[in-house]
């Protein structure tokens, strides 16, 4: 039974649930291959103290050390538009597809994909959207600190 | 007294050959702020079977969660041309300088961040070449998988 985008999703929205609940910033994301989920991960920068784990990013590290050939087959699915870095990411590996739940609360790399001939899909999904708002409404500082940007409120 | 870039990527350099004698991929970087070294980093692909701990992504971790304006004040240093990965953490964290030792054995994201407005420094560094190349000739599996190219020998 084939996955569709909105279940793939799924896997990434409680990650990024889970994060919130440890006082994280709430974006998730998965690692799909061949129809299964091979990783999950969350925005640490909170719970590790990371400047480089973002949902992408963690989750390719909790991926591991992964031949281009499984890579090539995977879909990259996250919660939010990824930034710069995570955009980064998943161009260094070549994964062909990627899923955003929304790019509404924030608008990254998915132009700079789509020109490097990624398929990046948009779901526009409103839980995301939700979880996003009140995380920003809530935590204005940490959010600029996480895209790069000085701590005071939006 | 103000470090020039070669003072500067000289503890780029001591970093990726630590990298190599611990088994590594011999790619080193160093985050400069204010004339000093904040934080200094390496690739830890082998090290800590990692993914995303390149040389500047390592440096960048090892350098903690920092305010957007010390970013701003920063240039990050690199033995090697920076991947897509890479490139993409200096543009999310708007670092506004980068000195590379050498881009002769692999050409990263030195134009596109030159189009984000980054200033880009090559050093076309005799030592750095000489310790890729080795590398490259030594392990060219590992590198190619450190470059999500397939591990086929080049």
């Amino acid at each position: 039974m084939v996955l569709t985008d909105s279940e793939q999703l799924a896997f990434a929205v409680a990650e990024a649930r889970t994060g919130r609940a440890e006082g994280g910033i709430p974006i998730g994301a998965a690692l799909i291959v061949d129809g299964a989920v091979l990783a999950v991960g969350r925005n640490r920068r909170v719970q590790q103290a990371s400047a480089i784990r973002h949902g992408e990013t963690d989750c390719l590290e909790n991926a591991g050390r992964l031949p281009a050939s499984v890579y090539a087959r995977a879909t990259m699915v996250t919660t939010l538009s990824p930034c710069d870095m995570c955009t980064g990411a998943i161009l260094l590996y070549k994964i062909p597809r990627v899923i955003i739940g929304e790019n509404t609360t924030f608008s990254g790399g998915e132009d700079y994909l789509r020109s490097r001939g990624v398929d990046v899909v948009v779901l526009d999904d409103a839980d995301c959207v939700q979880l996003m708002s009140d995380f920003i409404r809530e935590e204005p500082v940490l959010w600029n600190e996480d895209i790069g940007e000085e701590g005071a409120a939006a």
